[in-house]
């Protein structure tokens, strides 16, 4: 048999995935659960990709607000707008959540669906993470593929529950992953259907329809997929209550949790300002989440 | 080879439908659509199953009133409670939109989600369509089965994009349409996530989420399913802007309208006190849909 999970080195996280999944798919074992209910969710941030030092997405907001400055002269004295243009991102960001919204808003609402998504696609085509200089969709864990394909093989269906903004990873979610556009959840913005000169549009709106993190990702699994994954990916406490409910059903689970401790491979934080990993390590033993510990159980972290 | 749509009679209809999918089929043709996009959406009320005299949802909130009465004594004496339980839903409806949603949310919140699941399966296993004393799960139609069949059988995936609550039809759409509920698009209300005694739930609030109708229809497509339709099937002006979203694209589409027409195997109605099927039909030719004569292209309604 070829090791479905070869960049995962010998140890309880790998032995526990490939127990589970051993449970899950054994006919006529009490642990068995039809494929059509094999539902597996994983964050994106951190789990599938670097978010060090930010997320690919603020990049993106940044870069898309330095291009978009020729068009708005009053965005050189007007805040978050100017600090982010002086390169002052620690500044942009101390309005806080009204600073960001303003951010996200100026970059992600104003155009049409399509126009958006070839915004996003030209932006990955040529954008590079700053410490390794490679596109960020190269910036995926390696181990975490192997993961999804050996789930996919044995009739699971994956899906992405991420705070990012459903949008901005439906273009590269399905090259990069694997994971077709209906299966991604995310944060969204309202939008709106129109006839513009009796061609069907829709325009992406200037205001938050969803933000999906914390107790908003139970309630967007429910609201989106309609049943209880078996099994749940994460790695901050954004995933805390998704890993809760992915665990709490009647039959076998898994809850897994990517703990970022190498810091030569990768970087190595609890803590950072994309989020803490606190509440969910405490829970992990009680609720028997499996603690992924980057530097000891992957012998490869990206696809170098 | 045996004709996938045995229900359906020769004609315009059926032809439209056979060689709509023999061309997306077509491998190295100009027409041909990979599997991965071959998506395709159906409204239920009046597309798939009966709508008439009343939506199924309907009889369900209904009957939900006269079974809750007795914990309400307070209904007795309060609109549009009292209409419902003297069995007069004409005067109940009279305060339009602010009643429904009253009775609705008397319904369909207040609940776990697991409970109010546990509510519609008891209700549909007892319930029945008044005029034929069949189960609402039984008036499904016969040709729409086969068409659901057919398109899976060539590589589409099906999706529901109904006004009707998602998580009414959750529970039964998978039984009775092979519909899975990752792929059931509906009206919601607003759900919250909960920790009772250290257990996740989801819970049910009094307080409309999104509603599924109209505009509302193709902004439902692009944000559940992220990819524009090649293939939808309505039967009134709730279907018109996801017709128009779904035929507007580059490649080959199918837009197709059920038109009820057939009084005595099921009912004649263009327009109804659950809709209207009035500028679907006048844009069906400019834009190229398929208008369905129950009457005439089908030979069977129902699976007798």
């Amino acid at each position: 048999m070829t090791d479905p999970l070869p960049s995962w080195n010998d140890g309880l996280a790998k032995g526990a995935i490939l127990d589970f999944v051993a449970q899950v798919t054994a006919e006529h074992s009490s642990t068995f659960v039809p494929p059509g209910d094999r539902i597996a969710t994983f964050d994106n941030d951190g789990t599938l990709w670097c978010e060090h030092p930010m997320y690919g997405q603020a990049f993106f907001v940044f870069d898309r607000i330095r291009t978009l400055a020729p068009q708005h002269p009053e965005w050189q004295a007007q805040e978050p707008f100017a600090s982010v243009l002086r390169g002052d991102i620690k500044a942009a960001l101390a309005g806080g959540e009204q600073a960001l919204m303003a951010l996200v808003m100026a970059t992600h609402a104003g155009m049409t669906h399509d126009e958006f998504t070839a915004i996003v696609q030209a932006w990955l085509a040529t954008a590079k993470h700053p410490q390794t200089q490679r596109p960020f969709t190269e910036m995926v864990y390696q181990p975490m593929l192997e993961l999804l394909a050996y789930l996919r093989a044995n009739d699971f269906k994956t899906f992405i529950v991420s705070g990012g903004g459903v949008e901005f990873m439906r273009p590269w979610a399905e090259q990069v992953y694997g994971i077709p556009p209906e299966q991604v959840i995310g944060s969204s913005i309202k939008t709106q259907f129109e006839l513009r000169d009796g061609q069907p549009t829709i325009v992406r709106l200037p205001e938050l329809y969803f933000f999906d993190d914390k107790a908003g990702k139970p309630v967007a699994i429910q609201h989106y997929i309609g049943r209880r994954p078996i099994a749940a990916f994460g790695n901050s406490d954004g995933d805390l209550q998704m890993l809760q409910w992915a665990t709490a059903g009647a039959g076998a689970s898994l809850g897994l949790i990517v703990r970022h401790t190498d810091g030569d491979r990768e970087f190595a934080y609890d803590t950072s300002p994309m989020g803490r990993l606190e509440q969910a390590l405490v829970e992990a033993p009680q609720r028997g989440w499996v603690v992924v510990d980057m530097k000891t159980d992957w012998n490869r972290i990206f696809n170098d």
